[in-house]
């Protein structure tokens, strides 16, 4: 079973919010989906678990098209920032709702995720402060029995104890039932040992999916006078640079074939700081 | 003119969730006010806002009461998770409502904030994903003319990009008229250089009112044998201690009069750290 997003575009009032977007996602692996504000996440998010419909295009659960197929899309949960169930609701009405939608649920994983982060499942879904509303959508998240799970910001909100917590049962939910997580992000660092693969979306267009192990390998800073820099950058994929005073910082991918000259230093690069580089032009397709 | 919460208390139903907080703002100060999910830092800013009413205690500008005083509020500006404005308002509205509430607005700083960050004003504040609301917030607080501006999770879903930006243009904000921002943050490493203050609140109360600087000057973490570790820290305040097996780490706060033994390292500690350790424990005052 694979979810493949297929040539998805999508316009709103003519500007293109998503062009040509196709990317899928393998059984049992942790991805993470990365863009920046206004990159076309969400969008992308909503029309794979058929809230929002694609200007063209389809997404394929194991070949059939799911906006044809109810039972298909069962397979799949979207977490996201919209809130799918009315303020007034209970938390603990929302997990016995989720239980009953998807089949069944983890009540004895959801029990302890409710101890861990001290969450009171009486208070309705409005009285939660951001934090504990994202908590209570991620308990939910991680104790449907789905195969796809997207998880859209899951630690928004959160103070960095419990963001560390989160990390550490995302990990224990995938080892009990393997499944496919998809993870987006602004807190790249502190996930990225987690991601199995990165997709970055940039400007409404998928801008490099690869392994995290690939891109960690291949990114570079290298650091030196502008002029033997550039030089030696000239047959490489430069993805950013930075200039202080005559001094230049290139970000590059790939390899480096060349001997390393005096003047010059070469520095790997963590995730953040890669997609930074990459992603810190204007917006607009 | 300074602003000073005094032996504020706030219960809910029975349920204390401040007890006895008291804390001064000084002018012209940037402050952070750090606390976990649900230690009562939304609920004390609404008190001080006068969004909330206090059990007891009383919040003073100037040695004047606030409740009874409306115009000293309009001094304080609050940018919190609530939305005050209607969801169907256009962001350049909620720009000239603003205006028209405190006096003035800084047009001109705003010009530049909304081009920067790529806000489109002519949209509906609903219309706008999680980070886009905290942006529209954010350049709100930034261009009222009060002196004291409250600013609860101003980075809440924005990108490292725009992050970063954020806390380039809050020093701008801030240097070319100085007045007292207080920040409310769960990202508190990358914005530790901000601040000259810090104020901790945990289970309710405040725990720690100090000078950044003071703070990491006097935050270690000793790491070692647990005898050793255990018998050097003995006169120390020891906040927080982690065992790896028969190894331990312990975070303590205070000077350090002893000679440092074999065996024992000596580390300094960043403040979202120090935190971490400091408020690790359960909820519940």
């Amino acid at each position: 079973m694979s979810l493949v997003v297929e040539q998805i575009s999508k316009k709103y009032q003519d500007k293109a919010v998503l062009a040509d977007v196709t990317v899928s996602f393998e059984p049992q692996k942790i991805y993470g989906l990365l863009g920046r504000n206004g990159a076309g996440k969400s969008t992308l998010l909503n029309i794979i678990n058929n809230r929002s419909f694609a200007s063209a295009g389809q997404v394929l659960l194991d070949g059939k098209p799911l906006t044809e197929n109810e039972k298909e899309l069962n397979q799949i949960y979207l977490m996201s920032e919209d809130n799918l169930f009315p303020g007034s609701m209970k938390v603990k009405d929302i997990f016995k709702i989720s239980a009953g939608l998807y089949g069944t649920f983890d009540w004895e994983f959801s029990t302890e995720l409710v101890a861990a982060f001290e969450l009171d499942t009486n208070l309705k879904f409005r009285k939660l402060s951001t934090g504990y509303r994202s908590i209570a959508k991620l308990i939910t998240a991680l104790c449907v029995p789905c195969d796809y799970i997207f998880l859209d910001e899951p630690v928004l909100g959160l103070d960095a104890n419990y963001r560390d917590l989160f990390y550490g049962y995302l990990v224990e939910a995938y080892e009990k039932r393997p499944r496919t997580f998809i993870v987006s992000t602004h807190l790249i660092e502190e996930i990225t040992n987690l991601f199995e693969e990165v997709i970055i979306i940039d400007h409404g267009k998928i801008v490099l999916t690869d392994t995290v192990e690939n891109i960690l390998r291949e990114s570079n800073m290298i650091s030196g006078p502008r002029e033997q820099v550039e030089s030696f950058a000239e047959h490489l994929n430069v993805v950013g640079k930075e200039e202080l005073g005559g001094l230049v910082n290139v970000y590059v991918s790939g390899e480096l074939h060349q001997a390393i000259p005096e003047n010059i230093t070469v520095a790997p690069v963590n995730l953040q700081t890669y997609f930074i580089q990459l992603t810190k032009g204007k917006k607009g397709i």
